[in-house]
């Protein structure tokens, strides 16, 4: 048995469990959330180096934004993360939002049911596009990762299917203290969710609560 | 103008903002919930000595669940708080769940739309029955209180009835681990709330998580 982890980081969500707002546009790709879900990273001297930026906070906020990239082989992402869903390029020509040079500096499998050819980018990230279930996708991830972790970048859709297919081992979720009222609710058919997740919850001075759910060994 | 507070306390909910489970009734006063949903509580000294229990924990819980009957002059609770949705005696022999002593011991004001005659109860509960408005219950409810705070008990229409009139000063809700699924959602009609209210959080070592929401000084 592989000890390669599935693991989601640093996924905000409001109090009433929306991941992302609505009306999410090439301008607004959170919706009408804006960048209220994710204000408490950017105060991270994590997210500010990956933007090019100094200083940010070492507390609690960066000791779970920290723990993002570390042994991780893979990420699998939405179609919705990797474009936006209205007033954007469909085509090619769209290599997603984060310039010549994503984070990721991993192979990223993208699930879409409109197939495209895989894009190099610099820095060792390179776009795989794939029609395929949670499994299958884990499957190809965990190939390209070579034995080591796999990361479910989100949209929302995408975490909730593989937390519906049970694959996830590690959920990292910040609950910001705003009610958006609309968009993509992350708890939406995820009944009795607690029943094979050991929660944590801790409480962050900058307003978020930082909720961990680890795997319990399974039978 | 009075200083009398409007206040909600010990009010549970789940991770997807759940208040009550599905399918009330006499024997499941929180639906599907269960207890669940009231699991810390009964391990704090308040609530323990409320069912005539000893011992019990002093942390976090109890400097929360403890504040509850503190300057409170009466109670505004809604009729499924007062009495089960099926399977119950719908007639005048119900005096609610709580026996021949209330722990209440203030006037209850019971919001229905079929009034009945006030309940005299041991220990200084009397259980009046209104047909009215958010406005109209809380200016009665503040009369009988004598310039005390005002406790809005629940359930959670009443609490979204309450907080939709912004008649709410001081929110206090507990975030239990928990994935209900269904039942009635706090948050639904909220949108955008924290304009409102300065919130804080705090996660327990009991699992919870306390939020406490106070209304900003109005203009």
């Amino acid at each position: 048995m592989s000890d390669s982890q599935v693991r989601v980081h640093n996924f905000s969500i409001s109090l009433d469990g929306f991941g992302t707002g609505e009306g999410q546009s090439l301008e607004t790709p959170f919706g009408h959330a804006g960048q209220r879900l994710h204000g408490w990273a950017f105060e991270t001297r994590t997210f500010r180096r990956m933007m090019g930026r100094e200083g940010g906070g070492v507390g609690v906020d960066e000791a779970f934004a920290s723990q993002w990239g570390e042994g991780i082989g893979a990420e699998i992402m939405g179609r919705w993360k990797f474009a936006p869903k209205q007033g954007a390029p469909t085509d090619e020509e769209w290599r997603g939002w984060w310039g010549d040079e994503p984070p990721f500096h991993t192979p990223v499998f993208v699930l879409t049911h409109h197939p495209r050819p895989s894009i190099e980018m610099e820095g060792g990230t390179t776009f795989h596009f794939l029609d395929a279930t949670p499994a299958e996708a884990l499957a190809a991830a965990r190939e390209a990762a070579g034995g080591r972790d796999v990361r479910i970048g989100g949209g929302v859709t995408t975490v909730r299917e593989f937390l519906e297919a049970d694959l996830v081992d590690h959920l990292h979720l910040v609950v910001v203290p705003v009610v958006l009222g609309r968009g993509e609710r992350l708890w939406d058919g995820q009944e009795g969710l607690e029943s094979r997740f050991d929660i944590e919850a801790v409480s962050s001075p900058s307003g978020v609560t930082h909720l961990t759910l680890t795997r319990r060994p399974r039978d």
